[in-house]
């Protein structure tokens, strides 16, 4: 097992779906930071199950207990544990799973390896583990900002429809609809497709963008830490993700060299690229423009049909959608990516305070 | 500074472009593994710059020298130090940008992130790092063999030119033209198109596709280890990389969930399934099928074209096309991918160990 | 901040003495041990203040709670997070130090390290977190158990009295008194000594041996990683602990090599050695012989005399003993020695399933 | 295998006693370091063999090579790898232990725990290793210069002579005689026993004492990693160490809370402790005072005597001493120590330097 994350800034997060609590501990906060509750509730709230119509009707409130680590507002050095305990498990929903393996899930990859699982509600695999992430990220957020550092992520297709780059979005206007697509009429496509295949009980997959600004020059650790190679491990984690590219990506590769290099030229006293293919990253370093990059959801697995499958003694079986899911799952995404972002940033700008004497 | 990679079976590597020698110590090798010198100087010789037309020119025949860790031909558990020597490096050639920031080069944010840098042929930062990675890889391989674990990259695409899916081609064939494509159709465009881009003085980009075949359910650690997350994450920290997706991947997005889902069945007495969307890893662990994932590569950065930029100072500056380079990385990047995709297999096997008293 | 042990048995502790909770995560437990609560609780009471006479009058039951990790009664592989809620915190016995340092404990040096303490009990730096070590310890003492491993520590000295070579006890009689030591007649001076310092509001130090038995040969990892080094370092981590010595020690220096040597002979088919001046521990790895070891207590800081500090100006002040203490650590230091000494060979037992293909 | 120190600063050694050579990769050195090559030759020199006739008479030069990591002068960041080769091999002195195992040696622990080994010379577990050590510990001396932290170890025991306290001796003259201690008295008598003990074929053990001075308040990272438990581990993964206490010690077990307590006062505007049983660290953070340890070797395990043994079928055997070794080994361990420290304290200096915002 492998549930820590980060090299200064760690995490570690425990919990299941349908056991007592999920939780996280942080340890490498570094002394004397404001810890903004509600922000903290308020990062929990953007993920939490139930919020919309398009989302799955599991109601957690996910409210957040800070055992430790923090002393009058302020974090002390010290491991911060948070805790939030389970409320709405409905564990025997999940009884046709205990011997039988759903499609594309992950009960038969850890029935082998474990040899045990917990298979309510998906155990550990649940994204449930999520609400964890987010709650450290949202610590981690509040260190960013000491920093001017900003994190916006945005639902930037669903199946087919894609919104506009970027930079041609107002990135404020993300959580002004449900699906978080910072483009309105993007948006409202997006939601009635969701709907409509809500409807067909199925599911659908999608992308969310990632916009970075304000990162210092200098972050990053050559060379397995690459900062984007440590985006990319820290969103492939994220349930789901089928896919990470950053700057020009996949689409990048029809390019040749002279029009893909991003010339360098002073802006006023600041040596910044006239444009962006590198995705604000060069060498595994940031250049101190706009990091950017695109994290690919597939589709989620619990569909509402009959699917072919088999059981633990290798017999067929057929498993029924049952629980309640979210037939698309990149709207409540948006600030899982956004916390594993936060993560990745104040784990290499605490390393960068050593960089050089 | 990070350049260790693994957990159990660790590597670190050293070395700069033109500096005495690059190098890589691997901690964690189990003992008792034939080490067979000749495999691991046909690694090295498939990476080597030098090898064709369509890649750089410089020399270097890559020979490698075993310091430690290995007695009568055998691992003993003790770490394995590998060197390999510089030779034809012409550090002259990179005079002209001791001062000057080459775009998309990591000579800019190297120099902001120590405040000093080795500039000669790009220092640490320059591919010839991946020649130590081949090395490790190729021991890695050595032990992957022994659970016959099979991994097999190509070419799958140059520019626009692109080849069909793995399964319609014959893996074995890889190695039998130069730009390392196994649709020798294909493959001719290919090396076609580089030839030409070389003569535009210009480069162009690529993917290359890895396949690994054989693994046992159960690699891979959750969930921040997961399976493809490590391979992300190491695929990424390869110079040039800016994209990695596995299974369905991108595309994977605009499927249902009734059409991306893997159905088990029973394969006479081996759990499978009927189709592979997954790419291998269910919930971040292998489930025994193909393992199968895309590696984007940029344009390389190093044209023989006049580019503007600027020096130290900020001051406006040229920087010409000097130095040997290659037009398209991904002939060479094959063995890489390959030798990162066993380091990050072996680990995990190894890790596997554990995972159930 | 480093609140983390282990490197596949990994645990991660927090909180402070006077907070909500105190608890840890262990992740790399592997799946299928059976976790019997009763013993884990066990455990914890023989760590648990108010126990006797001659320890602190604190009152804390110590009952945990697993929030995660455990499954129908077993470890499933992921991570175990236990809880210990705080209780009988006197937070206003603690008024008094807020801005004055004792002597010979934390506060100084955490006020200068972090900027900012809970003063509270010690906050983090109260003998209390050591709980959590316990309680985790106990599951690894389970997992050690399938292997035969038994661990069994005792105190033999409290001031200037010393208890007979551990060869002479009957180990099996340690939890017979209060003061942890197997030899009856030691035992009840002891206790006379630590009363009677107690009685003068004073405090004295103590040692404690570890005896480990059948351990396996090949634990630790050379060559940093020793076996007796990770003994040491867990040991020296456990507040108050002045010294580590294993095997012949600090007197071990005065004996001719020709004495210290331990010769090898085969005892029906087992290799082993004639004397064991090694402690069972030879170039870092278990040779299969009794592991032993000593560990060296300071007299507990606290004492209910009034002392002369500085005040965080600067200020000369006063600090008048208050609060609950113990008078002597060792006898509540027995369990946590056991534990640390359990999860360090825990985790070389599972980092040796590596050591050969 | 666990051939790694340090978590910021960390080294990762290599090599055999008999092999091509040894070496270090020093990763996480900041950038910027002025690397003087005289002073590390200096330092290995202190360490090297044959330096008297006191010790081994093996003759390594112990000249050393910098592979990468430095240009013109200066540590860029990027890892520094030294190598030291090996010239006075006499593997032939070895032949008669290859299948016999030598008591107090490591052989029979690494067959066992390997399956196989290098025994020429001891392989991996001989004390040539260290070398790769003072290497990379001569880097970390040259980075604390910078603040002005001073180590200084010397030779307070050899068998029963015992030097006085560390506070009445002159630390500067530990390097005026062979033995390395500071008593010129002392030093003759501790020189006689160690000559007279050779003469008799044997050897003997000892005590090297280490004080640091000038370390800034707040250095080590509570709980696990606390500042003394670190430099612990680090001595006790020297070879032919048995045991490390700082500050009171072992001794101080007899002391009462009411001795033992160091007061704080103020210095001229700095706190400060009147008394310093706490050797330099209290609740695992430095303090400002000296920190102050004691490092037991044992006498070594290589005597020119027959000694009984068993061969690896445990047949009865008799193993004579050959090959070139130290009658007493705290001499050349002087300098281990201090690396070793060195070690310990830039590791806990560059992860301060997060710990507050």
């Amino acid at each position: 097992m492998s549930n820590s994350y980060g090299t200064l800034f760690k995490i570690t997060t425990f919990g299941e779906s349908h056991g007592v609590a999920i939780g996280v501990i942080i340890d490498g906060c570094p002394a004397g930071l404001q810890i903004d509750e509600l922000f903290v509730q308020s990062e929990l709230s953007r993920r939490k199950p139930g919020q919309s119509k398009i989302t799955t009707q599991r109601k957690e409130e996910d409210t957040f207990k800070i055992l430790s680590g923090v002393f009058e507002g302020k974090s002390t050095g010290t491991p911060i544990a948070i805790v939030i305990e389970n409320q709405d498990q409905r564990s025997k929903d999940y009884g046709h799973i205990e011997n039988t393996f759903r499609p594309s899930h992950a009960d038969f990859t850890y029935q082998e390896k474990y040899g045990i699982r917990d298979h309510r509600g998906g155990g550990r695999s649940s994204a449930r583990e999520t609400a964890a992430r987010v709650a450290a990220g949202a610590i981690a957020k509040l260190l960013l900002k000491e920093y001017s550092i900003e994190i916006n992520a945005f639902v930037s297709q669903v199946g087919e429809l894609k919104a506009p780059h970027y930079s041609l979005l107002d990135l404020s206007k993300t959580e002004d609809n449900i699906v978080r697509c910072p483009d309105p009429a993007m948006a409202e496509k997006m939601i009635a497709l969701i709907d409509q295949v809500r409807l067909e009980r199925d599911t659908i997959g999608g992308i969310v963008t990632c916009v970075i600004k304000n990162t210092p020059v200098g972050l990053g650790e050559p060379v397995f830490d690459k900062l984007h190679a440590e985006l990319g491990k820290a969103m492939l984690s994220i349930n789901a993700v089928k896919g990470f590219e950053y700057g020009s990506g996949f689409e990048g590769v029809q390019l040749r060299g002279s029009q893909h290099n991003d010339e360098f030229y002073n802006d006023q006293g600041k040596i910044r690229t006239k444009t962006n293919h590198s995705g604000g990253v060069q060498g595994g370093i940031s250049n101190g423009e706009d990091i950017y990059f695109n994290v690919a959801f597939k589709p989620v697995a619990t569909i509402m049909q009959d699917q072919q499958t088999v059981d633990k003694e290798g017999n067929d079986a057929t498993v029924s959608g049952k629980g309640r899911h979210d037939p698309c799952v990149v709207p409540r995404a948006v600030p899982i990516v956004e916390a594993m972002a936060a993560l990745v940033l104040v784990d290499f700008l605490l390393r960068n305070q050593v960089s050089k004497i």
